[in-house]
C-alpha cells in the first residue's frame, strides 16, 4: 500500500504537495479512482482516493480518519552527536523511526569529530521511513546545539547519559521504568570527555550503561531506543 | 587500539596474514616495537607487538592471552532471508556483530526477492565488525539454502519464527527466557507465506511477534537479536 505525506491533512478534499502530486502521477503513474493511504504525520492515516490527476498538485479525498498503530504513552528522545559519516546517522534515523522514537536532539561535543548536520536532509529519510513502515507520527530532528546548550534543554522524565566509564553499573534496561519518559544522551566516537559526563550529571543526567558490547555511535542510540521501546512492549 | 584477525592464533611468534601484513606496516605504517591487539576470531584476545614489518608477512609476538568480553551462556542465531538490496544486509550483519549473534543462517522463501548471496562478502564485513568492536569472536555466516533446507537443519534450542500475522498473540520479549539457546527466522519483504509458516510451526517453531511496528526485513532481523541480547543482560 502507497503511503503519502500531507502535513496536518485532515477528512475530506485536498492537494498533494507538489513533490508528493510528482511521485504519485508520474512516477507510480496512479490515475484518478487509484487508492492509497495518507498519513499527517501528527497520530492519524486517513484512507485516500486520487480524484484529479495533476502531476503538481493532485487532487484526492481523505477519508476513514483513524488514529495510528504507533502511540505510546510515553516520550522518547535520544540525543546524539553527529557520526562523522553521515550515512550511519541517516541510518539510525531511518530505523529509530521505524523501531518509534518522538524526538532527536543533535549536539556536538568535546570529541565530535562532525561539527554540521543538514537537518532538512535528516527530517527527509525521517519521512521516508514514516511512510515506509506507515507511521501515523513524523519524529522532530532539532537543530545542531552544543552540549552545554543541549543541557539546559527542558525535558520532563527520566535523563539518561550513556557513558562508556568502567565506574558505570547501572544498565538503562535495569533503572529505566516501563511508561517513564526518557532521554538517552549518546555520545560522539571518541565517547563523551569526563568534564562533559560531570557536567551532565550535575543537570540530573543518570550515567547508564548500554551493556558490555562495545558499539559504534549510531548502534549506541538505536540500542538506547530500542531498550526503551522494548521494555514497554513487555507484558 | 587497532586490532588485528589472525584465525587460531596462539601465544607466541608468529605472522599476520597477507592482507592484514600490508594494512599494518603500508597502511597504518607501524614501525617495529608497535603494539597492537589481536583477536583470534575463537574467544581469545592477545596482546601483539610488530617485531619483522615485512609488507606481505609481518612478524608479530602475542602475549596476554585472554578470553574476550563476548562471552555469553547461551547459542544466538538469526535466519534471514537476504533483502533486495545487499547494503541492507551488509549493514544488519555489521550491527548484529557489535550487539552480539553466534551465527547468521541464509534462506530463499517463497515471496524472496533476492536468490544469491555472497557470503565471503558477508563474511569479510562480519569481520570487519568484530575488529571494530573488539569482539573475540567471528559470526559465523551460513551459505544460502532454501527455506524448507534451513528448517530441517539441526538446533539446540528455542526455534521461533516472526510472523507479521494478526492472530500471532505471543511476542518474543515475552516468551523467550533468560540463558535459552534460541534461532529466530526472519522472512522477507513480503513475509512468509502462510504455507511456509505452517510448515515451520510442524517443525517446531514458535510464531511470534516483534511488536506492533511495522518493520523493514533487516531491521526485524537486528531488532530480534538485540531483543534476544537485552533480555539476557537484564538483572
Amino acid at each position: 500500500m502507497n503511503v503519502f505525506y500531507i502535513p496536518s491533512a485532515d477528512t475530506g478534499l485536498t492537494v498533494l504537495p507538489e513533490e508528493e502530486s510528482k511521485h504519485c502521477v508520474k512516477v507510480l503513474r496512479m490515475k484518478e479512482g487509484d487508492r492509497f493511504c495518507v498519513t499527517n504525520g501528527a497520530g492519524y492515516l486517513f484512507d485516500a482516493v486520487l480524484v484529479d490527476a495533476l502531476p503538481k498538485r493532485a487532487g484526492i479525498e481523505l477519508s476513514n480518519k483513524r488514529a495510528g498503530y504507533d502511540q505510546w504513552g510515553f516520550q522518547l528522545e535520544i540525543a546524539v552527536a553527529p557520526t562523522k559519516l553521515n550515512e550511519r546517522m541517516e541510518w539510525f534515523l531511518e530505523k529509530a523511526t521505524e523501531i518509534g522514537i518522538d524526538r532527536v536532539r543533535l549536539f556536538t561535543s568535546f570529541h565530535s569529530e562532525r561539527r554540521a548536520a543538514n537537518v532538512e536532509r535528516f527530517q527527509k529519510v525521517m519521512v521516508a521511513a514514516m511512510k515506509q513502515s506507515m507511521k501515523s507520527r513524523l519524529p522532530v530532528v532539532e537543530e545542531l546545539v552544543s552540549f552545554e546548550k543541549l543541557l539546559k534543554q527542558p525535558f520532563e522524565g527520566r535523563k539518561f547519559i550513556a557513558w562508556i566509564d568502567g565506574s558505570v553499573t547501572s544498565q538503562l534496561c535495569d533503572v529505566y521504568r516501563k511508561g517513564e519518559n526518557a532521554i538517552v544522551l549518546i555520545g560522539p566516537e571518541g565517547d563523551f570527555s569526563r568534564e562533559e559526563a560531570e557536567l551532565a550529571m550535575t543537570q540530573g543526567f543518570e550515567p547508564v550503561s548500554l551493556g558490555d558490547a562495545r558499539l559504534r555511535t549510531e548502534t549506541a542510540a538505536l540500542v538506547a531506543c530500542h531498550t526503551v521501546q522494548l521494555i514497554n512492549q513487555m507484558r
